[in-house]
């Protein structure tokens, strides 16, 4: 791509690009016609894997399945727009490389992740010709609205999960039993700490740099600073998360 | 494409793909990159042309400007999901050949069409580095939501203006005469005719088979039946819907 206009990439873009990913439902997938090679432009649902690599929910009879069998590559696009210029709104493209998810323990978490975000896929998610698919991200173009390009690589998109390798297998169970037995901290975090108007908030994903809550089809990035440096963090900066939590809440009444 | 659950294509599927393609304000671009041939996905603005093939503005500084004018073969994603899961609301995918406008009458009557839905647009529309591209459907995959997707081709998207040949001439002043002299008309249009709410609605378009209304961002499609047979019918069309918008709201009074 030549786009000299360009900016260089720092922290900011990169948890733009991070907050598109880990807080979009849908996208648009661009992949190959196989019998034309021509690019089509299709909807697709989508929810992070825990690295933040975008996963899709899709059925055999969809023209991108067959097209995504044939030849990979593909790009998703992220990032709606709301009120006023659509060029105006943050969005992003993420080339990537497809794989689809066989029956291992890597489909079983991400099959949660997915469902805590579309829970009405409950319905159709284990039919026999519907799978998920990993998106492998290569690189990304980046548009933070007018005169704000940046080119990402995949590491600033992604999130490594080396120091936190036990999070992965811990985390339906962490996100759970949060949800079971601490729904007011989750509301705390989402109106506390987030900004966000009040209900039933529940936990719909957890990683090494945050957490990700859910009302309704409404998601909330909260992001750890700093990250965790391994998962046995992860209980005691949720408990300090809420008592941050409380007290911002507490503000929030004097002034309500 | 293999699809052999597909719909036999209706007039309701018709009427359900013109009014994706006529109430778009953005959709999905997918072009081909030109150096790796891979698929990549773009935010594009877009507004219909009067026989209802989608006209993008685009700036050569975007990596589709360049794309397209390496290889113009391309599709566009349209219809925006609302609550609940993404895949049950309607869109389309149209695959089309793109053509950059150069400075023509054509283009004089796209570019009042589309800073009609973008008024933002007029900042840049006229900048030497953005120019209008028409996008020449070829054909179209459309999903109602689940278990709904139909095939359609070119002539089932499309509105023949053969009969209302001045139609394309007069527009501009039709549709500013209407947003002059006649707000109270369009204004019952919307409310009494389409249910819309109230506001200060403007006309946005006109077409032998319709016109495009616009509050905001809001877009709202009145469709002609019959369609307009010649361009004289337009004015008592105009005239009688306003009638008919009027006994409505009258309606609507005495029970709001």
């Amino acid at each position: 791509m030549v786009e000299p206009f360009l900016q260089p990439v720092d922290a900011k873009a990169r948890r733009l690009a991070k907050t598109l990913l880990r807080t979009a439902r849908w996208g648009a997938l661009a992949c190959l016609e196989p019998e034309t090679e021509i690019p089509l432009a299709s909807r697709v649902s989508v929810a992070p894997a825990m690295d933040g690599a975008p996963v899709m929910l899709i059925s055999q009879l969809s023209s991108h399945f067959a097209a995504l069998e044939a030849d990979p590559r593909c790009s998703l696009l992220l990032g709606e727009p709301g009120r006023g210029d659509p060029l105006a709104h943050p969005r992003i493209t993420i080339i990537a490389t497809a794989r689809r998810l066989g029956d291992d323990l890597g489909r079983s978490q991400l099959r949660h992740r997915f469902l805590s975000r579309h829970p009405k896929a409950a319905l159709y998610i284990d039919f026999a010709d519907f799978a998920l698919w990993r998106l492998e991200p290569q690189r990304a173009a980046l548009n933070g609205g007018f005169g704000k390009a940046f080119a990402l690589t995949a590491t600033d998109l992604t999130t490594d999960l080396t120091a936190c390798g036990e999070l992965q297998a811990q985390e339906a169970s962490a996100v759970d039993h949060m949800n079971d037995d601490h729904r007011d901290a989750l509301a705390a975090y989402a109106t506390g700490l987030l900004k966000q108007p009040p209900g039933d908030w529940r936990l719909a994903s957890l990683d090494p740099e945050g957490l990700d809550l859910v009302l309704g089809d409404r998601l909330a990035r909260l992001w750890f600073e700093p990250p965790l440096a391994n998962s046995a963090e992860l209980r005691p900066r949720l408990v300090d998360l809420a008592r941050q939590a409380r007290a911002a809440q507490g503000g929030n009444h004097s002034t309500s």
